[in-house]
């Protein structure tokens, strides 16, 4: 580990008992100390000096609160639901500007608190049946009262992997990567499949590569809206690329010197690299080192 | 890896470019040897000498296809939408008395569609809107005319792990468990946390121990409805336990002599384990060696 993975070290204890007691509960939104984290839409709001917003709880706004946990203090710390009509741009990279200005632990907590009101704001309705549902479990579910169905927030895995043969690693791009920038191949985990299996067919799918020996190497939540990447090695048994293009525009195998000259930022290097915090970069450090 | 794990080797490709390109899916539909697989409301039809059953496609039946895959020898296989009013209970384990009639390879391809055939059945509304949703991309998503969301299968990671401490490992019992039977503990992995704290926060809420370096060990796909298992070990700080009651009815650790004597089911071993398809038990086993 070179350094904690970007959107993990969140320290705030999530409190489980809390949620699912009602008093507990209620007693935590009373706590006098209580606070709200800030927010602009679903992006953070950032503060004067930096890092994030914590306001007093306003019992006065109507919105739902969900507990995201229970600081080292004793502070119960909460996230509001978006009000009605917020612009929900998951995939929106906007806030990607303002991270410089968070710590890690602060980056974490925000991560996981935007992905739980992004997911709210998306599942006002039943999917069962179609009814308004409402909050529950300290804002981390949503039930029906039309038909008793309860949900709760999504996780997505997603498996993102180097494939590695002969010495070099596969990087590819796709169509919406800024010009000369290469990552490792990703792909979401489908019902039915474990995440060797995963590995195995994505980058059969998008490369054309058959691939053995897949081992797992780190993880990392990316809240865009809510994917838990799942970082992987994989042998490939032949370097010939059959690409999908409509995933993959390009790919190459790159050695250990690009890869280093690549991380170091060289002008000379034959790709630019992800940012520190994505977990394809962390695979590429490790690999290169 | 002691043996494959239940519910892994379909062995289908998923063609996705299939999916999403209509023409081709027509023509999958249309092709003389498409066949469909025969359920009994989300359980499989077992056929008269064990197996799954597989029908030719009547293209009368009006229920929506998804398309499982195409075989090694270019057949197309489907599974149609479980007709409205069908029962549907995500937990149901009556399947698993029949499960033995499968060969691994089958029950893999059925747990993969067993997965998809629920969620269709408790995803027939947008989640956004509240409005009717239809099927798209060959089976694999939903889309709501009236808003114009996207849905997509969920898979819920969920983390199971063995805590050691001093050459014992933690197992414990939730309260429906049948008599006797201990397994490893396990949790669902919440948005903003990685695998690795997932595993740390489940067994500080469940039994009360901090533990460190926590490794990944195998994963598997859990039909019911959804899971993703994802097994680990991880080593404790300490051996004292603080138990949530509400989650975990009982834990102790047990040795490698006892694991041993579990998984031979000796009469005199302190706990029965879980059955060979679990991960639980493929933990056990792993660590037991
Ligand atoms: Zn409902
Ligand atoms: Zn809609």
């Amino acid at each position: 580990m070179l350094r904690p993975l970007g959107f993990t070290g969140n320290r705030l204890d999530r409190a489980d008992q809390v949620r699912v007691d009602p008093d507990a509960f209620s007693a935590a939104v009373a706590h006098p100390r209580a606070l709200c984290l800030r927010l602009d839409g679903i992006d953070f709001a950032a503060g004067e000096g930096g890092g994030l917003v914590w306001e007093p709880l306003d019992s006065a706004d109507g919105h739902a609160l969900m507990l995201l946990g229970i600081d080292e203090d004793g502070t119960p710390r909460f996230v509001r639901e978006a009000p009605s009509g917020t612009r929900i741009d998951a995939r929106s990279r906007t806030v990607m500007r303002l991270i410089p200005l968070l710590s890690g632990e602060e980056l974490a907590l925000y991560g996981g608190a935007r992905s739980l009101v992004d997911w709210h704001a998306r599942h006002r309705f039943c999917a069962v049946c179609g009814a308004p549902s409402t909050l529950f479990r300290g804002g981390w579910g949503r039930r029906c009262d039309a038909c008793g169905a309860e949900h709760f927030p999504r996780v997505d895995p997603v498996v993102i992997m180097l494939a590695e043969h002969d010495g070099r690693v596969l990087v590819g791009r796709q169509p919406g990567f800024p010009p000369g920038f290469f990552s490792a191949l990703a792909g979401f985990l489908e019902p039915g499949e474990s995440i060797e299996e995963a590995v195995a067919r994505e980058l059969w799918e998008e490369a054309g590569i058959r691939v053995r020996d897949v081992t797992y190497v780190a993880s990392q939540p990316w809240p865009f809206p809510s994917s838990l990447m799942i970082g992987c090695r994989a042998t490939a048994e032949d370097a010939a690329l059959t690409l999908d293009t409509t995933e993959i525009e390009a790919a190459m195998w790159v050695d250990r010197a690009e890869v280093r000259a690549a991380l170091a930022g060289d002008m000379g290097a034959p790709f630019m690299v992800p940012p520190p915090l994505a977990i394809a970069r962390h695979l590429l450090e490790l690999w290169a080192e």
